[in-house]
């Protein structure tokens, strides 16, 4: 997603689980809520014009970023389940 | 959590998957990536402090609530699924 990455590439975890999802609203359709998904976009809009992000900022947008892929990653999970 | 609540209580999707999940870092604890939480404990605090949080802010910390609640719900299952 644009200039960020998530921030490790590597999986700390594994498991094999058997869920029955109940999921609201914008998390039904595995992306950010739109209140925050307007927050990442935000942070990166800044960065692209040319502002660096704090250290903070930086942090929260690299898990906003892990928080929307591992959104992605349970959507397609769900469709090939489906 | 607090004064915010999800922002719907009505589940809008159920499914039942089967899930092998890799997840990197703090999202395999089930809990919000640290600068997001940081992030989270940000808006709650200006909230608690009597600043009412704009529109757009309350949006986020909402849809943060529901990130949060989430990754605690399939924390649970996969707890009881290992």
């Amino acid at each position: 997603m644009r200039r960020l990455h998530p921030s490790r590439k590597i999986c700390d975890m594994h498991a094999s689980i058997q869920i029955d999802l109940d999921l609201p609203g914008d998390l039904a359709r595995f992306q950010l809520p739109t209140g925050v998904n307007a927050r990442l976009t935000e942070l990166l809009d800044k960065q692209d014009k040319g502002h660096p992000l704090s250290e903070s900022e930086k942090s929260e947008a690299e898990g906003l970023v892990d928080l929307a892929d591992t959104l992605s990653y349970l959507g397609l999970k769900a469709a090939n389940a489906s």
